[in-house]
């Protein structure tokens, strides 16, 4: 057997509000379902995400991708955009999709899989607090 | 010398949303000063709370105060207050100042001092990310 | 290809005395294999848990399986059976069977297989120490 | 000002079962008091341990202490005692004193205290768990 | 399905020196392709080694393979080369080889596997810091 | 008693090569007094900061000292001179003086006190490992 894959993971983190919400159904549903999360004044969390990404090193740097240039996407195409931010309000990707970790790691999964190289594999891990967090794809 | 005095510490946490912002001061000094920490729809952290007891230990108990009862303590004034909440608008203490991390220590340690036996000192430890935290009284 | 499934963590931990021993073998064999570990009065751990959980998030509330709910079925069916416990002399699992961190995980992950839906996968990582710990399945 | 002191810290761990118990009371006090933690059967904790030396550092050396010669100290007072060791049974320090981290704390002070010299100040931090530790002297 | 198979962990650490280049390579492209870490006078890390072992469990001791002698092999064949050590000129492994996170993962995944019963699997976590590390085989 | 001092900390890291040595010696009594660390090829560290200030907040901002200053300060004074470098070789620093943790954080002291208002108080913490680690003034 050739093992020739690496995976290499780059750890980011950001700060923001959230409210756990479905618009489809009552107060009443949702403060039962998602109890303090509901909270209508929005609460918050440092979130901490992990990037992995998988793939050969290429033979003369003996990367298999520089994780200086994944930090920087990251930033870019992440953190610009949540990092002290109202995921529910400031953002385009929560106005209809509540924004639990398991849909926060797959809206980042997405965002980060349009900019990367095919042959690249690509897996989020999510920290909503040190004792809750969530692996897409699993 | 005869040393008696030991320091008991409880770390707990609460997530909670805040923005900073002077109301005295106009929106565009506001966003000068504080920056992405002023945006309106409020951003998050995982805070983390150390409480520092010091006194000296019972001699039946060996406990200088049972931290069951100092973490039950700071769950109900504190976390039930805190945790989950939008601390400038859930809250009493941040209406008219400013939630910093500093801020917070001290209406934590108000809280917190008025219950406890006037022999223990106290000190509050306040992580508002891992990397930026607070200690008052310093 | 469609990926769906998400996986979601929570930790726990608990604190509990054990020892290393088979009561097959001497006490001499015992001490040579398990060395410290088969102390006869016993030595303990801040055991960390980790519960993975895999499935598709259900559409209406964005989660896999409310961590609040794993939290508590842990609690129910882990804690309050090991926390503050003898894991030899308290717990029944371990009667016969030698308690180190490897069945350990196996009993956890039975106790709790047996009360998750079966649509939903289990993964137990139990950690001894902050430097030794186990994953079952693997 | 002429500020010579600096303070070097060294990190050790050990694995201990313990219960909590006054001889002097009865059981049912005893179970009141210490709740679970009063366990007959015992339970455990992975200790970590802190010693903090402050001193004027060896012009020579730019050494306070070497570290590895505190490592040392620490692992010949207190780890081939405490470590895979039943607190209350294998130690000659907890018979009649109970093992609270406290008590623990003040044990470990005086034996390490014995062994350094006069001039440098000796702090001991104790951590039961992640979330509850001590200090001391305080 | 029958699920017998365990992975225990065990972690390790060392400090080394060392600086990224390519030997083909000109001072200028090295230095444009690896930036800081081309220092040519070498930078450091504490590197987290986190070896992983998957087997089945021995039925007489309960273990996949002692921690104990896992972390003893990894200070034989690993710590013993590595640790204080400049990895480009004081080891015979990365004088040709680049020695990336990626590369270092490759170089000690070989040098444990040749000394693990071929029934055992492996599998190598390195942490460069603790926001950038790498997984061989991925 | 009036309480208005409060203290504030921001944790950085750097990673360089060093190695201990003190020119006045032999060879035979550096390697005797500092091991595997007087290595001449150097070897390396992770070194992570914590700078603490401590002085009364701003009423306008609630702040001590804006944690986002600080860290531009930290990263101006001291991680565009260390990090990613040599100590004994591509600093002015420790030319003739060790670069022990002890000494460095005397030396991270000098050029941050230099930077700050004189009426805030100043502290390093240095952290060569996560087990050894110093503070300056002690």
């Amino acid at each position: 057997m050739k093992q020739n894959k690496v995976a290499v993971y780059r750890k980011e983190h950001f700060n923001a509000a959230h409210r756990l919400h479905n618009h489809a159904w009552s107060d009443e549903k949702n403060a039962t379902v998602f109890g303090s999360c509901n909270n209508k004044n929005f609460h918050g969390h440092n979130y901490e995400l992990i990037v992995k990404v998988t793939g050969e090193p290429n033979p003369d740097t003996g990367y298999v991708l520089d994780l200086k240039v994944l930090s920087a996407l990251i930033k870019k195409e992440i953190l610009d955009q949540f990092d002290h931010k109202n995921l529910n309000l400031d953002t385009v990707y929560f106005q209809q999709v509540n924004p639990t970790a398991e849909n926060i790691a797959k809206v980042i999964y997405q965002l980060l899989r349009d900019k990367l190289d095919e042959q690249l594999e690509l897996k989020i891990f999510l920290y909503e607090t040190e004792r809750n967090y969530v692996e897409y794809p699993a």
